[in-house]
């Protein structure tokens, strides 16, 4: 349940889209790791809030207790401290297993992809965050998948706005989470979850409402530096600084355009403590292919400082952002779109195949299939001894081939291949 | 236990690995599939023998009981039979997981990568097994691991040898696992198993003795076919027809240097039904690299007619044929090959670093390198706002980076770029 099988037609397109992701990866500089899909159970726990209920546990079956990963930052962290590692970029790109209920239509399964890129390491503020919001912009460009908005937050500035609300910091993570489903359900009943559910005081929540509906740009962060209480929270204060200058650098890469100071977008993880992120593909009216597939949240990411210290003996602390892209929602999209554009997709890449047109010359194609993969061609052909010549054509049609390799009687006696262009029909002999 | 993370050194070398085996699958028109890592348990049971035990199973969180699988063949029957497809070429690269005693520097693990190409179809016989050949040949030849032998066999032949031995049919796959040993120890010690443990009669045993010591090529196929005992036995007789068919072809393809017919060959899964095989790597007395990781066979595979069958709620069978390319432990002798030859592996791509000598640069540094991602060009900076020149071109020279793009003053006031080759030093404006 919520897994799936990939035939041959998912899998071409989805090598063309893990291939142009990994080459935007590769352009920024990052080294490949792998890591195993199995992580020791306490490595998983107290990392994922409430999702820990998610991870799939192992059978007790002696030995250690297993469990499979619940994403690629964990596993990074942990490689990172048991390594003794404090500067590494590096993507990983693997599949994660979530015990979620599936939506399959909408691309979200139990097992999945994830694409994550990060940055390790004690650098000056704000560079490696805002190369990590480049390259989602990059991706997204690349992937053509219509307009887009990168959201930006930072979670300083959530606990600042959390703080001079008079929330107690007991609250905050919960705050949080419940401020996360602004993108799906309006204030009001945002609100009526934190004074509900919650506890928060109504006061306290109509002071948070005033924030948390709040997005713009630079003039936004201008404006609630001079915030006369926000301005007074150390936290919110260094966030609002430290976004400035995001601000500036995303600027330099020309790519503010697409990305949106949202004081309202929080995610769900435990583990971020600064600047957060996340893009969305904004609903194009006259585009039903996107219509037809909602899929949210295409990319994601943010800072978290403290996570590789939580696996360090000492808890020396390994400053790290990252981004993960949200491979299985694009794939959706890609997927219905070359349905609707009836776009044939090749899944093998064979050049020629080696045909016959009469009786007992399998040994002859044998003898010339060998040849042309020995040079380094592509080739098939069809595994019977006397195959009928407009099944092998067929067959070249059918699979996409585009060249026949004739081996006849006539071409035996004159040491010549014919070489046929399936599309064309025309015909040399070589 | 028994898992590993890969650190870029590593991937940099398994890429370069999976990448020439994936080539010579595609070069023979395989398509790719993917199948989930967890399958329901009952789908695995039945299909190992007595290795079942080393199946990690999850533990039951509610819903469907599942395992980890163990292999890509059953998955690939699996697959073929719930989509009813009676006729195809796939290849598979994924990891599998078996709970086994892990001999690490052996290269054998418990999270392992497998890479099989199989056919499935009723096709004229010999044709697919021996485009099978071809491919482990093609691999082994294209990786340049040294001497190698492929030993084939046929599962019939095996049986006819039992069966003419006098060995009842029920005890067929108990010698055939101890005959699988002859590899390892000697025919005394294979002997004295299958009297002691296996409790065949001396008798029986010395007659099977008499032929699973056997190997040679067409002669001795001839030789058996021509052995009044043996060409009596139905199973035999088709196996060795069909042998003699293989070695036709392998003739055509000019590989039958390579290839021993080897009557210990016997294979422990319980599910092929025809042509067995194996790869093994020939000791080089003077390569002290090879005897230094004694890897055992590199590849395997074999006919399995009747896989597919059992999991058709109507038995209907689709023939198979496949190989699987033994990965990890070719890695293992590429690794220290590499360690050798101390061989520096690069684990990035990037082409340029965009640097600078001077003070108060990041912006100039921001704007050029964000022009050279958008142009498709591999470029890193140093994530510092002020960068010593020294500093920036030692990190060219840790990780290979060939070029350095310089801005400074000089080079902001004139419009230009300095292009410094990090090996020669040479520089050109641009």
């Amino acid at each position: 349940q919520g897994t799936r099988d990939h035939p041959p037609a998912h899998m071409a397109l989805r090598d063309r889209l893990l291939a142009a992701v990994v080459a935007c990866f590769k352009r920024h500089g990052a080294a490949a790791i792998d890591t195993p899909a199995l992580e020791l159970q306490e490595t998983l726990m107290g990392k994922y809030g409430e999702d820990v209920k998610l991870i799939y546990k192992l059978q007790d079956q002696g030995g250690e207790l297993l469990a499979l990963r619940y994403d690629l930052t964990v596993p990074f962290a942990r490689y990172l401290a048991m390594n003794k590692i404090t500067n590494m970029k590096r993507y990983h790109v693997a599949k994660v297993y979530r015990r979620d209920n599936p939506a399959t239509t909408r691309g979200r399964y139990r097992e999945f992809y994830q694409c994550d890129f990060d940055i390790a390491g004690q650098f000056d503020p704000m560079i490696p965050d805002a190369e990590c919001l480049k390259i989602v912009h990059e991706i997204l460009s690349d992937l053509q998948l219509g307009d887009f908005l990168i959201k930006v937050n930072d979670r300083r500035i959530l606990n600042g706005v959390f703080a001079i609300c008079g929330i107690p910091e007991s609250k905050f993570i919960t705050a949080c989470s419940t401020v996360d489903k602004l993108d799906k359900m309006p204030w009001e009943e945002v609100r009526s979850e934190m004074v509900g559910e919650k506890g928060l005081s109504p006061e306290a929540a109509d002071r948070i409402g005033e924030y948390v509906q709040l997005h713009g740009g630079l003039d936004l962060i201008e404006r609630l530096l001079q915030d006369p209480k926000l301005s007074q929270n150390k936290l919110a204060k260094e966030g609002l600084g430290d976004m400035k200058l995001l601000f500036e650098y995303l600027t330099l890469f020309g790519i503010t355009g697409k990305i949106s100071f949202d004081l309202s977008l929080a995610r769900g993880l435990d583990y971020y403590t600064g600047v957060i992120f996340e893009a969305v593909l904004l609903q194009q009216e006259n585009d039903h292919v996107e219509e037809a597939v909602s899929v949210g949240s295409v990319a994601g990411g943010g800072r978290y400082d403290g996570l590789v210290g939580m696996f360090d003996p000492k808890g020396r602390k390994v400053p790290c952002v990252g981004v993960s892209i949200g491979i299985e929602r694009i794939f959706s999209i890609l997927e219905q779109r070359v349905k609707a554009s009836g776009e044939k997709v090749r899944t093998t890449e064979t050049q020629v195949l080696v045909a016959t047109p009469q009786k007992h010359f399998l040994a002859a194609r044998l003898k010339l299939i060998s040849e042309l993969w020995d040079a380094g061609i592509k080739a098939e052909m069809l595994y019977k001894k006397d195959p009928k010549l407009l099944k092998q054509l067929q067959y070249c049609e059918d699979t996409g081939i585009p060249l026949a390799a004739i081996v006849g009687e006539q071409e035996l006696t004159d040491g010549v291949v014919k070489l046929r262009d399936v599309a064309t029909r025309e015909e040399v002999r070589m």
